[in-house]
């Protein structure tokens, strides 16, 4: 028997479950089949379902071909594993695993899958894992904060190699490939996404980096990530080639000061939704409320993006633990945009920054 | 205007929507968006949603930080885009745009979406896309062929490069790396999976290569893929390491004859469960049909799997056009595994092989 975390998750989870009013929880693989039992196979057409009933054991559906790999994961010998057959109706299976009730089901679980058991499954209902109980990932256990913590200096770590870069003349699809380069170099295992907005770009918060050559005076948003030990890393940090103009520079403080100010309001029970409305207020003080285009942050964990959601409209109280970014920008259309991310923890006296990259403006080259 | 297909692509869909007695498409990220659109952002928590109805101009709903990227896609300019800001509930704006009826919604689309649409869309319902128009991307154009050739062809290389390595004593792991590797070196963006399965472990389909030194005498199945210019490669070899003793070479042969079946069944018309059954009919006459325990094939093109699949059940006509794996296998619990998978293309005159690479018995050192 090894000790791991997933016996004891299977059990809170079907007491969040049983506190949510709901039967359990229809896992499909995602991270939160990763969380629960450490079995981590693709999400494809074939269904996988983990049943995690209240008042009953936890149950697996896999495919046929699947089952030996399902039965070698951690908690595969304490979990019933039902197989099903290329040809069989999964659904029917899963169906009569389920039984019937109120079950919450992995947000990203696939819809095919969802309308099989919705077909099959007559007396169930479904909601999201998020919404029915955004709690089940949402705090972070110590071992998980500090697989958080060093895949932000990860980060942190490449954001520094990048500023030893030469910028000016150089495409955005050059220096996104360094970023990449640079994440893997500080231990990345994987590569989520590397965001070079230059000029105009970093007007569009998701731009895609293409062939625009950068250029002299520009404002640059960085945009990193990936994973390390299953946990992700995000980070934001926006840079100017040489010498900044008077409204980058002042653009680029009210950003500054809005992330603080969110960062600041940060502590236990405090809404999420309050920790957006302190960044939001500095940014509308400033003018620049209708360019601050979306929510402030988003959880982080092993998926990048998680509960809690810090959005106008959600109130669930923060708790100790819990980990998420802060990311005010301003997005001036066809000019240029300034965005500063950082993860932060809750603890009990108020937030801690996992990043611990410079906020400063930089200059690069 | 650059000539691209997606105009004619979009227009194709509604027809066939059309066909199918449906009012149109719900289509969220996926390879669905990108056949249509060449639109590619990753499936997440914000809801992105294309719906191409029927008798009417196709529209686009996206999350408003990401409308300049959905706008600089190549049907960008022809297709009206409407942005949701973060706080406001996206499956409102979703319902209007859908109207009422009968939509096909993308296989992968998240569940959080589809109890979303479900929730406000209450004139509509929804179909998994693979089921009712599963014909969307299943028959390849000139152009689409030519790329899955050529990746096929990039994976028979990968192949023979791992031929000329030394198997016994080193760690599956260590040899998926490998794998990994030569499937970049030749030409691959992605790395897909790289099955490496020795000895008993090759009698699970979809094993994880672990730490498990291959010894000498063992069969390895080598099951692997990736992506190259967005089209998939899949294909599955099973060597020995030296000289194999009889009963391999013996189920070895059983599987090279029933992958032949298989391939010499299809042509236009034959329906899809007929090519399952000649695999089948093969491996059930040599007395290991129980050992069989998955489908023949699936099909590949932008999905590694996707229709049509090559299942008992499935009445489907192939088509001229229509690309698919033939992969059988024989798994003997706890002793080892036989798989031999191929990319076949389907022509008037029958089927061609996309892998060329040997189906002989390899030993390797």
């Amino acid at each position: 028997m090894t000790a791991h975390p997933y016996t004891s998750r299977l059990r809170q989870a079907a007491q969040a479950a049983e506190e949510a009013g709901l039967a359990g929880l229809a896992v499909t693989p995602s991270a939160d089949l990763v969380y629960l039992t450490g079995y981590a196979p693709p999400p494809l057409e074939r269904l996988t379902l983990l049943v995690v009933g209240v008042g009953r054991d936890p149950v697996m559906l896999v495919p046929a071909l699947e089952r030996p790999a399902a039965a070698s994961c951690p908690v595969g010998d304490r979990l019933e594993i039902v197989g099903w057959t290329d040809g069989e109706d999964p659904y029917e299976r899963a169906a009569t695993l389920l039984g019937s009730g109120r079950f919450a089901i992995t947000d990203s679980a696939w819809a095919s899958h969802l309308l099989g058991l919705q077909r099959t499954a007559g007396g169930c209902s479904f909601v999201p894992t998020s919404a029915a109980v955004p709690l089940l990932r949402a705090v972070k256990d110590a071992g998980e904060l500090e697989l958080l913590r060093r895949v932000a200096h990860a980060a942190d770590r490449a954001f520094v190699d990048v500023l030893a870069l030469r910028f000016e003349g150089r495409s955005e699809r050059e220096l996104a490939e360094e970023l990449a380069a640079a994440l893997t170099r500080h231990g990345h295992d994987e590569v989520g996404f590397t965001i070079v907005g230059s000029g105009p770009n970093g007007a569009s918060p998701h731009h895609e980096p293409g062939a625009r050559p950068i250029e002299a005076g520009e404002a640059v948003v960085l945009d990193f990530g990936g994973r390390m030990n299953g946990y992700c890393s995000d980070i934001t940090r926006t840079v100017v080639v040489g010498e900044p103009d008077a409204q980058v520079r002042e653009i680029y403080e009210v950003v500054r000061a809005a992330q603080q100010a969110a960062f600041e309001a940060v502590a236990p029970d405090v809404p999420a939704e309050r920790v957006d409305a302190a960044a939001r207020a500095v940014i509308a003080a400033a003018g620049y409320g209708d360019q601050f285009i979306h929510r402030t942050g988003h959880g982080i964990g092993l998926e990048v993006h998680e509960p809690p959601y810090i959005v106008a409209g959600n109130a669930m109280p923060l708790r100790s633990g819990m980990t998420f970014s802060i990311e005010p920008g301003i997005y001036l259309s066809g000019r240029f945009g300034v965005r500063i991310e950082d993860i932060v923890a809750v603890t009990d006296g108020g937030a801690v920054r996992l990043n611990e990259a410079t906020r400063e403006l930089r200059a690069v080259s």
